[in-house]
């Protein structure tokens, strides 16, 4: 079940979405997660060394104790801000678990926005106390609304499993904004289920669906300061506890795996300016990271993204790509690509069948799919993404606003 | 001496450029050096594992004997184009061999244009033979404007070095597309020099001034199928013969540095699109492999290139790209970037005296340079790069013509 109408809430989380005054436009910036107590949650963050402020607040939070809240702004990124931003956080933070009686190490922060402003303090102090006021377990739509900066669509799914005879639920919203947000496109997803997950096996489970979802699309090779996505389990279900041993856990990462891969999706979907959605297959790899690898030089060549946005058969640029993606003694008589199903090199040259007429009939459609196969060995990556198009200059050059 | 007025002719190099018919608008696009014997010549060639027919041909031809002929065609890049490709380029250097009276071995070939297209071969014999009836010494512009594609000006030196009392001469031309190429940016350079220089220490010259000079500049990281650079010592000066432990040696890549340093900024500067010229200076590196990588993350990061597009001093962008360059446990307060002069980031965080107005400043201008100092060494990198401008797109978006 996907879209806004049909996302379901969870048993044991409560939400609530305001407009604090952080964004100028008036729309929702707002969001705070309620989590009830003996919820397991798992997160991942950020590589990027110059991670934001609550970024690393909520890193330090997490190792103490289990979340009981999460308090998400939009409209400000707190990165970039120094000793400031990070003042600023646990101030955010503390003023949340006042309004909860919780503990303010207890609240995990998340922004998105302009990097490098402090954020508005006065209004965040007020809109976290309008924003408890609201808490319910049916606002997932509102705040997957509020959790959006410059992003076109909001980005919820739900998605049901029965285990035993327990019916479990997993709800997750995204913000995704490719290359759209003026300053730093950021991703964030807050995932949150009711069954009842061990610990460990909840944080595998995360870091297992992650590789292959949202740290398996790119837009631009620009990886955020402010990135994160969390995983809650609330336990409320009734069924008896997953782990990483049984048939159930497996189902259960089937769920994760289809709600993150379709919310990863969405977010390259709608990165502004981009008029394709492009998959890159990377087939008969000799590890997954070689695989990889050659999937994000092709996914991140201004080449061949310019020639997707002209919807132009230009493999040559593919191959070039490949070329240079520095695989230790490739030998190209072993290398096919295809564009779609249309074969264009085989054995390392253009395949004999090959006309244009047949590249440029996939490259008309608006979803196009390269296969590299190398011959190297049994590993395959996937990577998502978009094309290079005159709109993603236009707004990622219009001046900071 | 800089510019197609002030190029010297080199003694014992005789080339001539002429109109063979590969491009279709008519203009020159065969180029022939002929070079005299007991010239020493030393190579690099593009690191792309899909490498064009005549750069595995040229690669061959060196290892077996010292080339006495280049044979340069623009319009045709001969890569993507299989066995009959290379047969192609063999059949090319036999024609030119029988005009000159040498073995096939001793010609090597280049070609620069568009991908995935056979040579027209019968425009091939007869542009050779036409061409080299015109081989002469002050051929030099014409040379440099044969081998450009889409290049807007041509690009050319003259420097001139006494050694000893003997006068030595480096004369070098290039093309380089930057993005405008609508196929594949190539980047080919030719060099020669009068000066008398042991074969060994002549490649030697060669690799280290090519690393900080044509392996520092970028555009959008797309490497080639078909760049080269060729240098050639034809021994005519009468100098002393150079070898690596001498003070004249050094004075001779001293020299050839300026040259090879001109003609690769003259490359990022004809840049279509680009409005810009960009330096990334990274320093304080643990290494040179750390600060090269650092500074190339900065110079391909989109984000940063549409910003310089805007004139947008949006130093978040330079930090962000720092923060995901992958520099192992980078302490980030040791790190200081600055714009120009101005001091954007000290000790990790916005500088106190940072104002958007002194940002504005230094992005208004043309030239800009970016520095990055790290404190964790004393390796250093310099990268030349562009702007990433709505051009850039339309031309490399553009339908292949």
């Amino acid at each position: 079940m996907t879209g806004l109408d049909a996302i379901l809430p969870v048993a044991g989380i409560r939400l609530a979405s305001s407009a604090a005054g952080i964004k100028k436009n008036g729309k929702d910036d707002l969001v705070i997660f309620d989590i009830e107590g003996s919820s397991n949650c798992a997160a991942t963050f950020t590589r990027n060394a110059f991670c934001a402020a609550p970024v690393t607040l909520a890193r330090q939070h997490l190792s103490k104790h289990p979340p009981r809240a999460l308090l998400i702004n939009s409209g400000n990124a707190n990165a970039g801000t120094g000793e400031t931003g990070m003042q600023n956080a646990r101030q955010s933070c503390s003023w949340l678990a006042d309004e909860l009686n919780i503990l303010p190490e207890q609240v995990l922060p998340f922004s998105t926005g302009v990097i490098g402003q402090q954020l508005p303090m006065p209004a965040m102090q007020s809109g976290i106390k309008q924003t408890v006021a609201g808490l319910a377990e049916d606002n997932w739509s509102a705040a997957a609304k509020g959790i959006m900066t410059t992003d076109t669509v909001a980005k919820a799914i739900s998605k049901t499993v029965v285990v035993d005879e327990y019916q479990i639920t997993i709800s997750g919203i995204a913000k995704g904004s490719g290359m759209i947000c003026p300053d730093m496109a950021t991703m964030l997803a807050f995932i949150a289920t009711d069954a009842n997950i061990e610990a460990g096996f909840l944080q595998e489970c995360l870091s297992e669906t992650v590789t292959d979802s949202f740290n398996a699309i790119t837009v631009d090779g620009d990886t955020s300061t402010n990135d994160a996505c969390v995983l809650i389990a609330t336990g409320k279900a009734g069924n008896g506890q997953l782990n990483g041993k049984s048939k159930e856990g497996s189902m259960f990462i089937a769920a994760l795996r289809e709600v993150c891969l379709y919310l990863a999706k969405a977010i390259v979907q709608d990165a502004e300016g981009a008029t394709k959605f492009v998959t890159v297959s990377v087939l008969q790899a000799k590890s997954k990271a070689e695989a990889r690898n050659v999937a994000y030089t092709i996914a991140h060549s201004p080449l061949v993204k310019t020639a997707l946005f002209a919807s132009d058969p230009n493999w040559g640029r593919i191959l070039a790509a490949v070329g240079r993606a520095g695989i230790e003694s490739l030998d190209i008589s072993g290398v096919n690509i295809f564009l779609g199903d249309v074969c264009i090199v085989r054995n390392g040259g253009v395949d004999n069948d090959y006309t244009e007429d047949k590249g440029q009939a996939v490259m008309d459609q608006h979803e196009i799919t390269i296969t590299v196969a190398l011959s190297r060995g049994d590993a395959v990556a996937t990577i998502w993404t978009s094309d290079l198009s005159h709109e993603y200059v236009r707004i990622n050059s219009e001046y900071r606003s």
